[in-house]
């Protein structure tokens, strides 16, 4: 599956939750990853996240394409990010 | 369709890109909007950000999804923006 994670979590807890969401998926722009991750991988992102962020105040939002078949990634402006994965 | 949004503007241009884009979509978190638009809806709000953001500074990404009949989006956390309108 191709996920999209985007999060809005506190200065103090940033930089933790972008290490561990690298070791699974690209960065693609400041508070947004993207990348193809197993079901088993995305299992285990989700429980590491869950140790690092505050749920009261922090917000990690997952979409979950099952294929990409349907979709495209378009932009505009900078590139800022890594790697382009989407078509 | 249905779009995602995602972008990385400077600060003083932050409250322009948000207004335009709650005109066609649901603030989600943070730098993150989403809706279904029409075709033509989506070349509007391309067209007005584009007048608005600086090309050399600024990120917008945008995952265009034919269908939602594949995805699923999941959080964890706080909701921070309004409705939710996937799945």
């Amino acid at each position: 599956m191709f996920i999209i994670l985007v999060y809005d979590v506190g200065e103090k807890r940033v930089a933790k939750v972008l290490k561990i969401c690298r070791k699974y998926l690209t960065w693609v722009q400041n508070s947004v990853l993207e990348g193809e991750i197993s079901a088993a991988n995305f299992k285990k992102l989700k429980l590491e996240l869950k140790r690092v962020i505050d749920e009261d105040e922090d917000s990690v939002i997952f979409y979950i394409l099952r294929t990409t078949k349907y979709s495209e990634r378009q932009s505009m402006g900078i590139k800022k990010g890594g790697d382009e994965l989407f078509i």
